[in-house]
């Protein structure tokens, strides 16, 4: 069978074949990318997807507007509004099935074959096969624990002329890396700068811990004047509320959402309007605050359990930023006492001794740094991560 | 802002255009392609909503496997299995946000710029503009009463080479027409003579009035040896039991799947586990013979009025096959007696008089047949029904 080319351009096997592993029996998986199912908000989401079909049946089970359920459009802008990102209206947002289906209209809109894209090393691993279908060249800026670094992303814009930045600015995955208010501000100057779109990709900034994090993009841009108009803002519900339902939003100018309108008429014609009218009878019983609090809290234990037990178990042979939110530890073998320093060797031992995780490299369009690895805290107990920790030392 | 190439090949006017009319008061619309919500199981489907988030909630509203819910996969091959579609294992199917989707990943597993694909003339709009996004050539294969001819099919198949054909052969919009036994296994043949993928996309194949259709061609593959490794069968709940639940599915060539799997990883992540656990709680009870059974008594009581209320009011002025099943009746004005005899023309004087529909034009890739429209009967009373066929005499 002759398949078109652009499917040479990706490479799954990577972390699949390690995913196949998972199964075994006993295995404390810190692998997934997950929300705990345990947190999921049953009795909310019921009361609201029976709202939806006691009140407005026709509506949650017949075709709907591409861009999106109306109601769900008016719960998302006032939800987005209430994260201080000023006025947002209905009509600045469409409705997408999840943020993946953000980033296919953004790759289906705006790249053609050989165009640029600017990403942070190490990012989104489905961003970069998302992209790279549409036959994007990915260039990998480079991150430290402030998230990407906006002089040499500055440096790879002039020399790239990208058609646009992906960012994940908010305890991105699988960085959990945090971007200062400095730098993100420097970003929006950029952008105007060399009139070149910004994608906020921001599933995670709302599982803050101690303190929230600086105002996104979205809610900075109206500082830096000009900014508003090249920045795109990609929400999910995914990550604080459900995956099951694949609710995500899409902010951005008006003459591209148009275009992803259409894109998406021919992509799935809308996103499931059941699912999106349980979703809006949910955002409208006012439940959000409430379930916010409570999967933070708990996330915050198992970050910390995890961090204070690799400080304590791995010492000095791995280095990591302590997160200050989302579902991810991001960290590097040191390769001290000449112990290991490859993330993908590391990973086999581990699941040797009964735990997995997900090795690092695959995670960067280019250059990858074999030594790092992603632990994600989401769906262990803090007792199994205490476990979980202490045979990552013995794989060591 | 500069978009991709690909968006220049696609054009969406023509009736988008017409539908901004339709909201003035007091029009009756044979225009949508919908069917009617006054048909919804409300009751069963909230039920099935229910026992899914009772049951296996964590399931129903996490993450899950890109191919589709296991439960759903299982009964859904049943349903076909039911339908005489043959041995049908849940691996043999991929689940899909509404067979548009499965659209969407033919086109970007098989399509690359240039490539040829010969569908029907008329066809689908959104599948025209879908192929077209990924570069397609679309080659039209004239239609008859008795569905698509074999005889220029093969004419077309072996001057043009296409990657593959793309057929509705049973009830499809427009034509609403129903492909013959014969031609069925005809098309099968030809199939297997000229290496050539078939895709039959069959969301209406279960809507029929007075008696089934001929067996779908994957049911008839099992007699053409070869054919179903080059056999992709399309298949929706949305216009049986409710579109907004968003869930089709794709039957297909193994090696084909895994890569529409590997690009729908990439488009959505998976179709709403929340509907499909819906979907399957409601086929595991059993409700949809009876719902099958409703739907097709009250579709042909409509197809009825209609036609006997056209032959009556507008007479030789106007050609059609009296519809079988679906939602259609796809009409020609003839121009007897002098009349109009552009559909367009046609459809602006109609809304004048309170009435809507479609003018067929756009449902061709080329060489469009201007005399053509599509009324559907779908969603208006029988009532309703003759009163717009009477303002349709008067527009004439």
């Amino acid at each position: 069978m002759a398949f078109a080319d652009r499917l040479n351009k990706v490479e799954t096997s990577a972390i699949r074949e390690l995913f196949k592993l998972l199964g075994q029996p006993g295995i404390i998986s810190f692998a997934g990318g997950f929300p705990d199912s345990a947190l999921f908000d049953v009795e909310g989401i019921s009361e609201a997807s029976h709202k939806a079909l006691n009140t407005q049946p026709g509506a949650a089970l017949q075709y709907g507007a591409t861009e999106g359920f109306e109601p769900l459009r008016e719960s998302l802008a006032r939800f987005m509004a209430g994260k201080g990102a000023g006025e947002v209206a209905a009509s600045d947002l469409i409705v997408t099935t999840g943020s993946q289906q953000a980033l296919d209209l953004l790759g289906k809109t705006l790249i053609g074959p050989g165009d640029k894209v600017i990403v942070e090393g190490p990012t989104f691993l489905a961003t970069i096969q998302c992209f790279r279908l549409y036959g994007a060249e990915l260039v990998s800026a480079p991150i430290d624990g402030d998230g990407v670094q906006t002089d040499r992303l500055e440096q790879l814009m002039v020399e790239h002329k990208p058609k646009f930045v992906y960012l994940i600015p908010t305890f991105g995955n699988p960085s959990g890396a945090m971007l200062s208010a400095e730098r993100r501000k420097r970003i929006l100057e950029l952008a105007v700068a060399h009139n070149t779109i910004i994608v906020e990709d921001d599933p995670y900034g709302d599982l803050y811990f101690d303190a929230p994090p600086p105002p996104s993009l979205l809610a900075l841009s109206a500082q830096v004047p000009g900014s508003r108009d090249l920045l795109v803002h990609c929400g999910s519900l995914s990550k604080v509320l459900s995956p099951g339902l694949r609710i995500g939003w899409m902010i951005g100018p008006a003459e591209l959402l148009a275009k992803a309108t259409m894109c998406k008429q021919f992509s799935d014609a809308h996103t499931s309007t059941f699912a999106q009218a349980t979703a809006a009878h949910y955002l409208q019983a006012g439940h959000m605050p409430a379930t916010l609090e409570k999967v933070r809290k708990v996330y915050a234990g198992r970050a910390q359990a995890m961090g204070d037990a690799l400080r304590r178990e791995l010492g000095s042979a791995v280095s990591f930023v302590q997160p200050q939110g989302g579902l991810f530890v991001w960290a590097r073998l040191t390769g001290a006492g000449g112990s290991l320093q490859d993330g993908h060797v590391y990973a086999r031992q581990a699941i040797a001794q009964g735990v997995a995780f997900v090795p690092g490299a695959p995670f960067y369009c280019s250059q990858p740094d074999p030594a790092t690895f992603r632990l994600s805290f989401a769906t262990a107990s803090e007792e199994k991560i205490l476990e979980g920790v202490s045979r990552l030392a013995r794989a060591l």
